[in-house]
């Protein structure tokens, strides 16, 4: 197949398609894994709820109960959270629909290009919303007393251990797709150079 | 010019130089800017200070008082918001060191593809600092009823209003950095597959 290439170089590729396929079934395995993690992230804080009742008083023998929940929406950074998640686990699915419908639509350069800006765009703002929460579960978790904000995660424990979970999810997606973007970045070049047998000095320099 | 890189193609650009040195410019001004507004954020944050003094009780016609300090160390986003910029402010100005030295030194295609990706990286920190920022500063403007954690730029206005400016130049910033980073992604292409004169549907599918 490779020697077939070399006789017709406006076929496709001359060197290496193996290489190429494997670099392939590697982003679509990391894809498929960033879009479980985000989705994960998404699903776990938008559940995430905890009811509990507190007594807040004693009458006589009577304890005066309060009953207070803790939800994400309460707080707008775990918001933020969800709707940036879900919007990458969306981005994420679609990219996988275009990688795998790839060789079938004639997309004419399109997808190589609008593929890693979208996932550029998209690190940027689950980076947000994983940051934004992670800061917002250390106060939660430490308080700050210097603004006199109390900690609360020592009253509702498993609401902040699920949101924990919820954003180590969110933040190893965002690590995956910083490495499909970066992949892809380096094989546009690898592609288009080893398809030319470019030499390697060049003159592009952002 | 484009005629005498038509006879030699390993010389360098055969097509629309003065495009690429366009281009260039374009993308070194916004690096400057980029540049610009991230030592903005680091220093416009860095040095937020606001100390005041309040009256806390009256005995008798004598004012007892007291001084608290708001400062950025107390906040740990905004210590993480002055990290990111300040590393964001560096990448930009290395990068433009690299821009305006490339031509002298030998990179050997190596800069194409590590700075976008090191952009990559800057745009999901800096991102992360910014919106961790935003979300604890509209914690401090509003409260949290639900937490009971209540706002405190009604006490240290000037404060709130120094951290929102450097919370708008580290946004614009991002901002400018994924532009960077969009346009160096299109370049790689744009330069490779102009410079062959490839047809532009490709199977490149990240």
């Amino acid at each position: 197949m490779a020697s077939e290439g070399r006789e017709k170089p406006e076929v496709g590729h001359d060197q290496a398609p193996a290489v190429s396929t494997k670099v392939d079934s590697i982003i679509k395995v990391l894809r498929v894994l960033a879009f479980l993690l985000t989705l994960d992230a998404t699903l776990v804080m938008a559940l995430n709820k905890q009811t509990k009742t507190f007594t807040v008083a004693t009458i006589g023998t009577v304890p005066l109960r309060a009953t207070l929940s803790a939800k994400f929406q309460h707080t707008p950074a775990f918001v933020f959270f969800v709707v940036a998640n879900a919007n990458a686990a969306l981005h994420n699915l679609l990219m996988l629909a275009v990688a795998f419908a790839g060789s079938k639509l004639s997309l004419k350069g399109f997808a190589p290009l609008v593929v890693p800006v979208l996932d550029l765009v998209n690190v940027a703002i689950v980076s947000g919303g994983a940051s934004a929460a992670v800061f917002m579960g250390q106060l939660g978790r430490n308080g700050n007393s210097h603004a006199r904000w109390n900690k609360i995660c020592d009253k509702f424990e498993s609401y902040c251990n699920r949101g924990g979970a919820a954003m180590i999810s969110s933040l190893v997606g965002v690590l995956l797709m910083i490495i499909i973007c970066a992949v892809s970045i380096v094989r546009i070049r690898n592609h288009y150079a080893g398809y030319n047998k470019l030499p390697l000095n060049s003159s592009v320099l952002p």
